[in-house]
């Protein structure tokens, strides 16, 4: 039995003529696969809710807000059923509770432990296509849980990976992942296949096309996931395992974000763990350290210290600061307008030069870097948010992502 | 342990404003008693679900149907409870399938069988307030139901009943029951107290404040209903056992209908079952015949005889009584404008001359009677729709309702 999960977000079932669309899409599949849906709430009705929960209270209970917004998986997939059912295709629809998907964790931030897989096999066999409510789970207490990160693509992978199916197709409103930002580069290439490490980076630095903890999900349990669109009849792309890929690029895609902020701190003391000292209040705050860099301190008493936060961190983070009683620096500065641009690729490994022919791209277009990280497989660098654009448009021709 | 049921209908919680103000009302209960609430869906939820389903198709599947429309009490349940968390009230909401609230019987039209109480007593017992989904069930494979006759009404008098519950209150958004309706009649006023006999035929015959079904509910089980309004604090109406109502008024109320049907055949051939052979393959189509007045033939020949209907079903008893091949008669006549205003009351029973004076007050009017069916607490006539105000406002006056 070849099993295939199809998941659907929330603009592709967003109205009663998107649902009929998704049906036939469904319907594409019968012949050569057992088809195991999930879908998301119809877009806009999680957000009605939410808006629904917060003019009650900016503290909605966490265990009432989980009830609250599985009711818009429970909408979309009565619907779908319901339409595939009046066209002639087996189908019913499952709530978490009815399988039921075990979830362990807090309210809002469950994850999916155990699916029992009795009745959706039973169904599937009988020719049945089930039809399971993403983003919800339940508890061992019959509490109506949600699964915060990753949401209904995480049910999705999990589902793939129980039922031991042979993909998980992301259906979503892009039809891919693109070599960079197609709106701030018109020359971005669809990619066709993309290791899980580059699809990690790629999210985490801002394309937004799944969420970085179903990609690690996705990952972990080796699930080939092809993420497509339910608008257009295209080939998506396929993220997998290196082994799979078949690709000559040294460069797979570059991302930018824009919400940094830059903070340095000159004329700090310096002493050993001075570096601790600033970072552990701010991790303890929630503050997300992005890039450092230190200066070698010439005379072994002061340094410089520049870090990236995000930006709506930053009020938070000057107040930490200025508190903190164990550093003592001369001034502090900081900077709203830098982005960070990122080069990824498993190919860099191997390839050596990378991070120099990187560098002298952007030095061409006079493009000075502020700071630097680097990883196995992506090397980032931030600059001034104004020269974002031209920056990916050099590091994209530089590499080759146009073909 | 005094148990009360609170049951608030689709307008008491139809937006958040109104979902607060029931929050401070169930407040107002728990100093004298353990609260169980029963909340239907928001006004205007259901129908955008049903509507939904209805672009889909006009034969939406029973079973999806179901899982379709119970999002919309757990949307409600899941608000309020959160209501009552966040303003300093332990609550929970309650899904059907979570207590459970095991219902048998077709989907749509499913029937309570049993509750299982451990649970939501023990919630009781810690002084918390369980918020449950009114109209919803499930049975015992799991399926998601809903209890087509009565819904939310009966579900709180089954919980009622379970629970041993000292009173189940209907919060709804008229103030109760009237002696007859205030829209036809401004001197109409409210009843303090009225037998289920009496309400029976109140809301079987036009007042439809509560659905007969849920009242026979309440019948059976002996569960004093009050019936209130949650947008003004005044007292309603209380539906209880005869024994316990102090009552000196012969009729307690009037009611009237507006979609009848007369149909009158003439000429029938008279003989023995000759009323069998025209109803039972009207009652075979479930066409509800209501009154019937069958002329003495003077010859044992040909007879005439009348009967309503409710209008809707005209055309479809037209077809059906001139297919008939067992009847034999010379023309049908049918007559739209007609409208039963009916006399109910305990006390008629032992009071000689209520016909009589019913009549004569009609007859002062110059209202004439088509066809009269009685029965022990209630008297109907049929009359032209025109005259239905003028009549209602002679018996009102006859029987001193008016105080």
């Amino acid at each position: 039995m070849k099993i295939i999960v199809l998941k659907f977000g929330g603009t592709s079932v967003g109205s009663i003529n998107r649902i009929k669309k998704v049906a036939r899409i469904i319907k594409s599949y019968l012949k050569k696969y057992k088809v195991i849906v999930l879908s998301s709430a119809m877009s806009g009705t999680t957000n009605n809710l939410i808006n629904m929960s917060q003019k009650i209270s900016k503290n909605f209970p966490d265990n009432e807000y989980d009830t609250l917004v599985s009711a818009g998986e429970q909408i979309s997939c009565s619907l779908l059923s319901g339409q595939l059912l009046t066209t002639g295709t087996k189908a019913r629809s499952w709530m978490a509770w009815q399988i039921p998907i075990l979830t362990e964790g807090k309210h809002k931030y469950s994850r999916i432990k155990y699916i029992n897989k009795t009745k959706v096999l039973k169904f599937l066999r009988s020719g049945g296509v089930p039809i399971i409510a993403g983003f919800q789970g339940v508890d061992k207490n019959l509490n109506i849980t949600t699964i915060g990160r990753g949401g209904s693509d995480s049910s999705a992978i999990m589902v793939a990976k129980f039922f031991k199916a042979e993909r998980c197709v992301i259906y979503t409103d892009v039809e891919g992942v693109y070599t960079t930002d197609p709106n701030k580069l018109n020359s971005a290439k669809k990619i066709k296949d993309i290791s899980y490490e580059e699809m990690l980076e790629m999210a985490s630095l801002g394309s937004k096309v799944m969420q970085p903890h179903s990609i690690q999900d996705a990952r972990l349990n080796r699930i080939n996931v092809e993420v497509k669109s339910s608008f257009v009849d295209k080939g998506g792309t396929l993220i997998t395992k290196r082994r799979n890929i078949i690709n000559n690029k040294i460069i797979t895609g570059i991302s930018s974000t824009d919400n940094d902020a830059k903070v340095t701190l000159l004329g700090v003391k310096d002493r050993p763990g001075i570096a601790a000292s600033i970072f552990k209040p701010l991790s303890e705050n929630s503050i997300n350290v992005d890039m450092v860099v230190q200066n070698i301190s010439s005379d072994g008493k002061e340094t410089d210290l520049t870090f990236t936060i995000k930006s709506f961190d930053l009020t938070k983070t000057k107040k930490i600061i200025n508190k903190n009683k164990n550093i003592i620096f001369k001034r502090m500065t900081f900077d709203k307008n830098v982005s960070k641009v990122s080069i990824i690729g498993v190919g860099m490994v191997t390839t050596p030069g990378v991070t120099f022919r990187m560098f002298q791209a952007l030095a061409k277009k006079e493009i000075n870097i502020q700071v630097i990280s680097t990883s196995e497989i992506k090397i980032s660098v931030l600059i001034k948010r104004t020269k974002v654009t031209k920056a990916i448009k050099a590091l994209h021709k530089e590499f080759n992502l146009e073909k």
